[in-house]
């Protein structure tokens, strides 16, 4: 199994904003630190206290770091990029920063947001990652995953801009309650249902998901690459 | 509302097999059945005994008549076609035999199963279902939809066949309840957790598409063609 | 019919410049006025005196209000962003003014440029309208769909930028010469034939869509979500 | 111009009916004829007496010869398989057929119907045509266009089945006239407007397509494959 | 590594006609073979002896058995359907035996061909090697992955048909020459260059595969499915 | 031929940083070149000297004039963008100077890096060449296609961005030599194989690419759009 413990290796998760690594790829981030696995995260943005207020800033800050403990997470790497802000930036800053992170943790996978979703610093974070991982030399990251984000994926455009069809599917059904539980530390973030940023909507999800592979709780990715 | 009592005209809704309807769009035909529009149900196929048993496909027609029942089917249209042999036959005997039920009930919308399914039998009753509703005189159905069927479109081939992006959402938090009993009549069909042929996967689908549009329950729909 | 008379509530068509909401809805914004609904129009931008000159940035807006009255319009938003420029501004200046006047209207259809026309302003218009309408809420526009504008829409590339496949049809028999009256008000944007802004080719496109579903003349637009 | 009088060769247009060839490529047909290019139709099917009787069968054949000597064809070849029934051949008896008539022909440029079309007909003939040109030995059919057929190119699934999107554009202004006469002259094809095979929809779609490329009229067509 | 000895459990490569495997997976089926892995090869079709001729039947098979031989194939499983002619047998023929030997061997792994490949049978074995492993109990094949055959994967209809893109890329670097080795022993079946069936054109192919992941060759493939 | 000498007019080539005309497009050029046709380069970017050196930038500007001469350009245009920062302009400035180059040359056919390609400013450059290009009067380009470019297009999200699938195929049987001539005239760019920017990778796609349509070499394009 590509994300399991049998694999060596590093594997980085990306987020545009925090909250979106546990939403997406929570239940596998934990089942992959359970089994040995070293599993970073790295936050691209921050918000701006000028735009976001300084409390808010800080309060999600410390929500992240409780969640990533909860999941097993080794260490959170922030960016600071200006948040809801990435296209203010040129292009090359955020490759420059992502470039610099692969350089130092060399991880083997990659989990990034997905291209298709409707938040463009969702886009930029992934177009930059894939810039980042280009295999120009012998080393470089062998397996990039999109992962699915509620509140980001379902609310663009159907059949105008890309889809997002898991073809790749992690059991999480040992894990779906830590993930559910990481999430729930961010309670400046959770929303009461039927907000797709429930906790009742990810567990919908998650069974959905199983179900599909025939398992009781699942998360799905997009493959991007996977170099053998 | 496209699906709402204040439409006048008949919805028709096109199952390859019994329970496809009920799957893809039992919350929907329940909710329309309760504000008093005449929706009739057409199933294209029919076990041959010979292949499925006598008493097998007698079991799955007393099914599909209670189901239909309890949702407030009107009318339930058998066109024998031969079932998960659709292939064997040519192509224009299902457009003759749709065609004929449209001309008979002149219905203003019809759902059909998705194109993308992974079954052959689904992808040539859209493809009929097509054929026989062209917009070559005055009348004709004026809005077409395709419904999602748990255990048929999420196993095909992701980014190779085509995926369902649901566009259309409708919100069933009335009638989910309605559905699952209406599915759980199929005894013959239903299949334990995490089966996708499940009551919970089909409950965690209804909430994850209410999610997308911040309802309890809603079924998904793509759009196919709309004349207004 | 979704954009009939029937339903209650605000449709609110979003145009990039002035003129686009003519060429793309300017027969169906007739007709539901003609109906009794309330349809306002929203223009993204407004050309820069330093750039266009006062003289035609003020005729155009002369022009603009000259055709909506013609149409029936209840009433013109300008939002004043920089008209071809749009890409100079963060993206969230654009979704924060349009998800002001999603506040303030409140409407329940939105009709919305195609993310597939070659104007980086359509991209923009359109993205952003996605971003204002998310159904975080009870209440968000249940209905959006993207019109077809001539010189926009067929210019880009074609199989790599998204495509402009109709798949609702407004009937605009009784109001296409409305329409053409309309657009030529316009009279600093129309273009002798055979440019694809005269009036010849709007009025053969408008047969065509028409043929498509058998009626005299017809707009095309995109299902972008639907909420019944 | 790659379909023009300066370059050297046959051209072969494939039709699954007789009139499918002038409804999508009569304009560009005669153009050529006129300027001296040797124009053979290849007529895929013909109806058999026993379903369309055996004076509609004699009518439309008549009316085809008759159309291409107005257009100007060198010659029109019968290959007789089943008209509306080519799904209940083997798919290797077309392409046996249309392989012979490319080995005789050695055609430089084949026009073939489009592979999005909803009749089945037409997606046959356009996948045994290209098996029939696989370029497996020196000689072989150097262009491959797809053109546009009315009243069956708009009638498929949108977004779901591949869509016809002109990326080859021929000015036939001056043969439009022409165009319009031959399908005249299929009188148990033609329609009265508003159908869309009506003489007022080919109008008007030669009409849009030539505003996009700012000429009175064109035919648009999908580039399959080009080998310079 | 997916494809890796580390991993426990069978690989099945499954080709419509016998080379195709060669063609797609040579390298990689050497590569797993080397390591230890049980690889077993399903060729679905048997050339009708009154189509092919005795000999030339004889002649294929004699040569697929030496090239499995080279590869390290464990076993090859032949399903004798009609070379082709699949599409004149029903669709549920091969479904069932590709069921069956499914059920017997329990694969972990499938390569199978590509549904964008330009012949009939290709298609059709993708989608029953779908339908044979769906995942509707707890044990089916976690991964499946089409792999690219030369002259048969580039000449279908550009963006029309699915696209083969490749997003698992194997290393063949090791395997490079067994693999033409291999394909080289198919003497009946090998073309001069430029053909595309020509060691020249699998050699480029390699080498391009391999470049776009820095590596000396590779194999492509698509992944359609893994579960973890 | 599209491309060949028997056509009139200027061609030119559009490249984002000087070495993508030759990447993409050498062998063509140096044939079109050859056979007496007028073909002109424009270079969109120059690299700032505080970014990249001004040794480099000068070194580059030298290397692309000897490859140029080699390949028989006759001239080539600098439009001295910022390299790797196209997003800080407004996309206004490069529409600007592609439209004034092409008012000066009015060029017949133009060749465009692809949309789909991992590097923003071929992106960029690519939707203001069709802008550019509009055809909004009597004379614009013809002819458009877009190249490919290794270590470009290979490694962007395959199924989320636009694919390179080719179908244009120039034969550069005999200039393959001089294309690779005139790319390791760039030393400063020419990388060691297995990279994609090799010598050795740039040969085996222009094998594969030949081998595709039976010739010993070729270059392969996307048609975006042809004017006949």
């Amino acid at each position: 199994m590509i994300l399991s413990v049998s694999e060596a290796g590093v594997v980085l998760v990306i987020a545009p904003h925090p909250d979106d690594e546990v939403l997406g790829a929570g239940g596998t981030i934990a089942r992959l630190a359970a089994a040995g696995r070293e599993v970073h995260v790295c936050i691209a943005t921050r918000g701006r206290t000028d735009r976001f207020g300084p409390d808010q800033v800080a309060t999600v800050s410390t929500e992240a770091e409780a969640a990533h403990r909860r999941l097993g997470v080794a260490r959170t790497h922030w960016l600071d990029h200006p948040a809801a802000e990435l296209d203010t930036e040129p292009h090359g800053a955020l490759n420059a920063s992502l470039g610099a992170l692969l350089s130092d943790l060399a991880p083997q996978t990659l989990l990034v947001p997905h291209l298709g979703d409707i938040h463009r610093d969702h886009q930029l974070v992934f177009l930059s990652a894939l810039v980042a991982a280009r295999p120009t030399r012998d080393v470089y990251p062998a397996n990039i995953f999109a992962y699915e984000t509620l509140s980001e994926t379902n609310w663009n455009a159907p059949y105008l801009t890309p889809p997002f069809v898991p073809n790749v599917f992690v059991d999480i059904s040992e894990t779906l309650e830590t993930k559910l539980e990481a999430f729930a530390l961010f309670e400046s973030q959770v929303r009461p249902s039927p907000h797709e940023r429930s906790i009742e909507a990810l567990r919908a999800l998650a069974t959905l998901r199983g179900a599909t592979i025939h398992r009781r709780a699942a998360e799905g990715f997009v493959a991007i690459r996977q170099c053998c």
